[in-house]
């Protein structure tokens, strides 16, 4: 990791200590019955086994409550956007994956298992996938490049009849919309009036973009290495040039410098860096969200001089935005409602749970709860459920 | 299942017990360690599992040591041979293999994890496979119909540098040769002076000729259900074909009759019935396996009148030859010892360790251990490193 001026402020972990938590893994299979007696073999596996299999064979429904899968999820990785260390590989990401799995288990009550996979290629990610679905419930892809990452979960999306869900688009795009819908109560604006910046057109800030969209924002600028998407501008094609023509009414051109004048709410998720001046630049009671980890985009002690409401992505400053407030929740929500779609319905109403366990107590320090807060999960579980029933219903 | 005569001998289990034991799956994920404080999280995901990623990255041996990975196994079933239910499908399959890694777990401390395909074409198991090997160990495959479980075991062998078994050939195998090493102490043979007859030419009947070849017996009679295979047979492909072969030296052909007449050890396992006068025409000293499940291929009292040494599969009857004495100790040690292959030294060093428990007991009635003994795996583990090692060095 990049060493930052911020790290000072959080109690430093020895590499030995990190390392030796790691060995062996960090999961492992649990049985649920102990198998002591040959009765207990009997029951478990055979003869009393065939029974189960049997009645599953004959009502394949009964898969669903008498086997683990259609509870199991797989957290599914190719290793090519790994943290923010970039295509380390399939094998290389298996502990981030273990960890993934680790907060399902902790945060959701959900079992997981790592299923990272040797290739980049779409087609030889699906396959696989779609062959062995019957092993697991719900897909939860991972640190997957864009824009492969798009045209994977559309595929995969369509292919299986199961929730599957990029968590690195929509578990940061439901957390950035909570936090917003906070921070505009605490600057007393609308979301519909706000010029938003988006910097970064990867997974994040493509799925962030859409969310705010869906939710009512109209006036979002992304902004790419190479500056604002805009109607018009060159070389673009694929996901870029939709959301090109889908944001930026005012066409605005260049960089951060043009695109924050004025400008109500910055969010950072890119590895980007903005000048002070920039967010000096944007409105009163601006919000800032500098999401880049571990170095936001701005120093949150710089971005608070100009900014009314700061956020990051770490947790050793207030707000911290982080996915773990949104995925295991979303995902035991899909479960418990045997939803086949994790829909934009369930999306919205996953964000509207997270800021409504800050309202109580809304401040520019306070505008979501802590990743650690055990009322998320399943405040935004029963919200996506309940989402999901009405949306089939 | 079938009923029997025998189910009368065994303590009868309710229905309502054997579907209540299997709600909500048998397997769940454990965490290793607890996610209670910011800390935790830093260690066991952002920002510190970014330095185990790293190192794996550089030194992608660190997987072995420091990811769930490389000792978990993939219990692979496409549900085409399931117990004796026949072809009942991927996921009607998986109550069985959820079974299957209970005893892993259970027997060998093992962590595995069911992987069901929906597809039966061998090309659309290997690719899938290979494509996500690096979330695993090592493969157990499991009831998956012969002949295509040959092809498919071979063929994964080849294309995945790790263990691979299949453990209704091999687990079969090893722990019949262990029960006939004992056998023929009782009854004072030699296994090269014998003459045995195997009824049943699939999975389970191709891997015990095959164990007993390499162990030294030398007059083998294969019985598919056609009878004999011998040189000359007609209509004979693939694998029958080379074991007619390779095995029945005398050229005997036709049924039970034909081969048991004057035979020493009868091998069951096929679904078939043997009359009582085909197994008095055996020798004196007969040695009968009928590992026929529920329904042995004759009914032990009735073998016992003419056979000196009687096993079944069945928990309810003395010599019980059930794999779980082989499997959980064979990966163990295997994936102990780092082994890439599971050889032939590998298999019979795993009968004789399960041999040489029985052996300070040895009776007609006491020829193998029973499933539930703790000695058997962690003897079974450490004989099949040994080999492993000694294989490999």
């Amino acid at each position: 990791m990049s060493s930052s001026i911020f790290d000072q402020t959080v109690q430093p972990i020895a590499e030995e200590e990190i390392f030796s938590a790691h060995e062996g893994g960090k999961l492992s299979i649990a049985v649920g019955r102990p198998l002591s007696t040959k009765r207990d073999l009997s029951i478990a596996y055979t003869p009393g086994v065939a029974q189960v299999s049997l009645a599953i064979a004959a009502d394949p429904g009964l898969a669903r409550t008498h086997t683990w899968a259609s509870r199991l999820i797989a957290v599914v990785s190719d290793g090519t956007a790994v943290l923010g260390l970039g295509d380390i590989g399939a094998r290389a990401s298996l502990p981030v994956m273990e960890g993934k799995s680790a907060l399902f288990k902790t945060f959701g009550g959900l079992d997981s298992i790592p299923i990272v996979v040797d290739t980049t290629d779409v087609d030889e990610i699906v396959e696989p996938l779609v062959r062995i679905a019957p092993s697991f419930g719900a897909v939860n892809l991972e640190d997957i490049a864009a824009p492969r990452c798009f045209e994977l979960e559309s595929r995969l999306v369509e292919a299986l009849d199961m929730p599957v869900m990029h968590d690195d688009q929509h578990g940061t795009a439901v957390v950035v919309l909570a936090a917003l819908e906070n921070a505009v109560k605490v600057v007393g604006k609308k979301l519909a009036s706000l010029k938003v910046v988006i910097a970064g057109a990867g997974a994040a800030g493509i799925a962030v973009a859409e969310i705010l969209l869906t939710a009512g924002v109209r006036d979002i600028v992304l902004l790419d290495s190479k500056g604002a998407l805009y109607h018009g501008r060159g070389n673009l094609s694929g996901i870029k040039a939709e959301y090109a023509e889908r944001t930026n009414p005012r066409g605005v051109a260049g960089g951060t410098a043009e695109a924050l004048s004025g400008a109500d709410v910055f969010i950072g998720v890119s590895s980007s860096t903005v000048p002070e001046e920039h967010i000096a630049a944007m409105v009163e009671d601006a919000i800032v969200f500098a999401l880049s980890n571990p170095d936001p985009e701005v120093a949150p002690e710089v971005a608070r001089r100009h900014a009314a409401v700061v956020a990051t992505g770490r947790s050793d400053f207030p707000n911290q935005i982080n996915n773990v407030l949104a995925f295991p929740g979303i995902f035991r929500g899909a479960l418990d409602a045997g939803a086949r779609r994790i829909t934009s319905a369930m999306k919205l109403a996953a964000a509207k749970a997270i800021a409504g366990l800050a309202e109580d107590k809304l401040s520019a320090g306070y505008i979501v709860p802590s990743p650690l807060d055990p009322r998320v999960a399943p405040a935004v579980a029963a919200a996506v459920a309940a989402a999901a029933v009405r949306h089939s219903g």
